[in-house]
């Protein structure tokens, strides 16, 4: 943290602030120029709360924040990429890992049949919801225990890992018995009691961005499950808050993939299906998130997208997914270059 | 629900829609112009997932909404205003109620401290969190129940009613039994589990709109908590995302105020001080916020701001608090002609 | 702008940062501790250009701006409030100020029954556009010189001054021979040229802020003006794009009359119209900005606003107009009380 | 235009709809069903007046535009797509053009530097501005006329065609004759007069989006421009304002490109370096932006960035543009196949 006097700024003011940084456990190394004092701290502290104890002390100019507020998850940190082993399936390595199935278990016919034609088509892991956050409390919550059971029989059917959603950390341990990869919805992103109870759970997590997450935010929902214990964390992005709901659902945020491959370690994947919300959309969205070297995919397949009870709009049919899954192969070498642009270490930095 | 066909829609498409359309349970009204087709939908379904079937549809010109989602909570549906009685208080009716305290319960000393001073200044209500949602799991997270048994301390000895925050089902009756409102924080608008929990609970509950909340959202989750039984809620504007966050930590939507008085039976209140993040700024906001007519508000005062384990730079001081609460006094007038213009029906439609 | 390094950043890449900022013409100060390395830019130059360069430097943590962009619209600069005189009305002293009329000038019937109730109600600068932005070329573009003549008339007949925007550099000369105050319209706010030329300019200059612009966009606006030669500009928020459009056209973000009272000496007014888009919350909305302790406001007023050209829905008709100029003066007294709080000198700092 | 009525409105509130709606010149097609009635405008008017006038009438359920407001752009109105002639390149049709060079013209050495730089990796056209908008006046504006007698020399050179911006109506004919695509930059999309002046004007427009323009307004500016006379007209996705600009200038809406494919005959483009603003992100997102099946790129390339006199952070040196041009042609296959989907007819429905 550093900390910038105004021009005038008096010695008692500044003595203010080095005892206000002290107090939050911080050393203080102080700069004064012919114009200019600047102040920094240095050590480990709460530095949220000291930027906010600094910031309006009189005869401060500004107070920033130099290092990340994120440390086990980022890339500096640890110059090592994660990959998240799932079964036989690798995410995070030379792979690229689609999840793809209904938005939620609706019946056994459904799912079933959804589980047999996008392992076909090539995707390694089922996606499927059992328990359903919806806005409204008049929409479909999904089938709840009995969805899972039917989660797991198409796992036995078709070999598929499952990834399925925990809606409450009453639920991790139920979930994550039957779930091979226990997925946190964008509502859950700030669900810190929930974050914390998957910490203590052995499945990896896919953690979804919520959508007015920045990417700090999504950093610190991560760093929540990993210094709790688990680090097999997937970050996963699916689109932002903006103005611009016209004619997408959400906005996706492709640019956040790379600054994510960035700063941080741990995979990162995208859900093209909620990022944009329309059926049309969703093979381009998908190749363009490959073609800028994305782990994986998580892609809406429903057998019959306008009878779905959720979410029918951006699903696709089996033709499309298969379409799809097809047109991804031809991205391989591309795939790979944009890859090779972010070894090494991080280098972007928070713009001011 | 409205379905406009693009001129030329084929006969077949038509039936299609129709199909679809009573496939979720309503009755169709079709209606053929020399050029244009409608087809309205009557009666009740799930109309989030008929217009997602629906949209797609070859031929549709444009399917929309026309009722509103949320249906108990609307002052349409129930034209009284809903009283939430909290001892000897009653919020939503002929006074303004003012909650304050400090953000964080930190030790005996500060919110005793706190609860004497605000009580003193006119405050009806203590707030004070034990169990804090925090960005950062390296950030101060509440004292847990120690701080809710301080809360109660307080509440013996000065008599005030106090809100507090849960952050999970697990803790609903802990919380419930030790609070007179239960606080559900903006990051759980949409933990749906905790707000079905709390459906059943018997305190009334303070709902924070969620940063990226529309006016629906929040009317949809104060839905779920009346839907499961509990009808006191208070609905609390606190700040949304924009592009703004230059000067303030979020933006104040103040003209939220307006329209959920017009839309809705529920109280309604005001937190400047999280919707500005501005200790400089928290009282001309007060002020505003009274002139436009709401139920309450609730304000961050700490004993010592820039000691603040949380919040510091947006509490207010002791006297800083008192000067304002003086000053609301002479809004009085002003704040009863805002509300009267919000008597008798609803009126603000949705725009297109 | 101060320049933190990385830790372990070596000797080459801090000679190159400190190279690359005295290309633009700084001065450096760095400071080396310990662990880390602080560079100091000192004097003036394009910091906008260094920043750009210095950011992506090798070893660089983080390159921060410390002074604000803007410079004589300061407060800091110049701490003597600008108070802009047309005839004998004063906008930013001790009188609010209301400016009232239509949207467009539509017909000399209209405009003439505008002015004069605008005027008996208490308003003191009549409103009305000649030229319209209007986003679709086959909407209502204004009378034009037409327009600016029946203006004219209007003033003739009631004494009041006119406030009208200009579109086009090319059209300042004409306008500001019509208008007492010049308009610049939130779409020009970064039409440079127009902006250039009002700085050639002999007449008081209103410039509304963009709905994407953040305050120190407004402010660098305003000062494209005054370094031109205009120092009379009076600002004017006129509501945001944000995610939240269902109920209002724009959020009005009513904390920004307090962040630039702080910021600059220039006047601020609100233009409560087109914050909220809806004739329902004018009222509670001009109220709250006067509460908040604006210089002014300028309101649609219109005989028949279902018969308007444009902007019909947020137009108040007379008796509403009226009874809400009855309304503002029983806040005086907050609205005095809310200035005092930005007397003395600039306070606020940018978030980081 | 539809509008639904409450139920239980009354006769005469039925009335007063449809003869406001008669007021703008439309038809009305009024149908009543047993509990709701639904009135349909027919005709041409203008539609935004309308439904300003009409939706706050007594008894309105909501009022709703069924028909897009953009005509001539639109792909339903012409349904064949426009391909843009710049000399022997085609924008538009069965090539990927991409248009690079500097931010800004600096100097004769630097433009012929970037120009022959450019040519060599394979772009068809030079970008480079002579005219600047820059939020500061204390930023460096562009060398005007200067700059483009530099773009005349750089095209004599090179071959290349030359895309430079123009900021004022009375600016198009000196750079109109000047330059081969005549460039609207973002902060003047709205910039009504200079729009009407491009569409008397003879050559290509580049149109870029506003960071808060909606996908209509982008098209409704187009629509002047194609209204006033000139058909050749290029729209450009270059990042939209958001809360996310931690890590990036702006956030790129990627999905915009297929959205416009869909509803649009016009030629749609991207420009990565505005839309991320890091140089480290430009490559991967040029590579997404192929991949969705975008007309053509727009790229930032400096000799030097760091010595770039704006703009210097999201340039690309001649190495990095020469390796992006090289890996774009490995996604032919993919770009053809994402321009398949869009083939035929507009499928997408705006949102509600």
């Amino acid at each position: 943290m550093i900390v910038a006097m105004k021009k005038g700024a008096t010695g008692d003011q500044v003595t203010t602030v080095v005892q206000t940084i002290q107090q939050f456990g911080y050393r203080v190394g102080s700069i004064e120029g012919e114009e200019e004092t600047v102040i920094g701290a240095i050590g480990l502290g709460d530095v949220t709360a000291c930027l906010e104890a600094v910031g309006p002390l009189p005869g401060v100019m500004r107070a920033v924040r130099i290092s990340t507020p994120f440390k086990q998850v980022s890339l500096t940190f640890r110059p090592v990429r994660t990959v998240v082993k799932v079964g036989d399936v690798s995410i995070g390595g030379e792979e690229l890992v689609v999840m793809a199935g209904p938005c939620a278990v609706e019946n056994e016919e459904q799912i079933m049949a959804a589980a047999e034609a996008v392992k076909k088509a090539g995707a390694k892991i089922l996606r499927g919801g059992a328990f359903k956050p919806r806005s409204s409390p008049y929409s479909f919550q999904g089938l709840g225990f009995e969805g899972l059971q039917l989660l797991h029989k198409a796992r036995e059917l078709t070999g598929l890992s499952i990834v399925t959603e925990v809606m409450s950390a009453m639920h991790v341990d139920l979930v994550s018995n039957m779930a091979d990869i226990v997925q946190v919805g964008a509502r859950n992103m700030r669900n810190y009691e929930l974050l914390k109870e998957l910490g203590r759970c052995r499945k990896p997590v896919l953690l979804k961005r919520a959508p007015d997450a920045s990417i700090t935010d999504l950093l610190l929902s991560a760093e929540y499950i990993v210094e709790h214990g688990n680090s097999d964390v997937i970050l996963c992005e699916r689109g932002i808050v903006t103005f611009d709901k016209e004619y997408t659902r959400n906005t996706c945020d492709i640019c956040s993939i790379s600054v994510l491959k960035d700063l941080t370690h741990l995979p990162v994947i995208l859900d093209p299906s909620h990022a944009c919300g329309r059926r049309k959309l969703v093979p381009g969205l998908a190749r363009a998130g490959v073609a800028m070297g994305v782990d994986g995919l998580i892609i809406e397949v429903h057998p019959e997208p306008r009878k779905a009870l959720s979410d029918g709009s951006q699903s696709l049919d089996f033709p499309q997914f298969s379409k799809l899954m097809t047109s991804l192969g031809s991205l391989r070498e591309v795939w790979q270059e944009s890859r090779r642009e972010f070894n090494g270490t991080s280098h972007l930095v928070a713009l001011a």
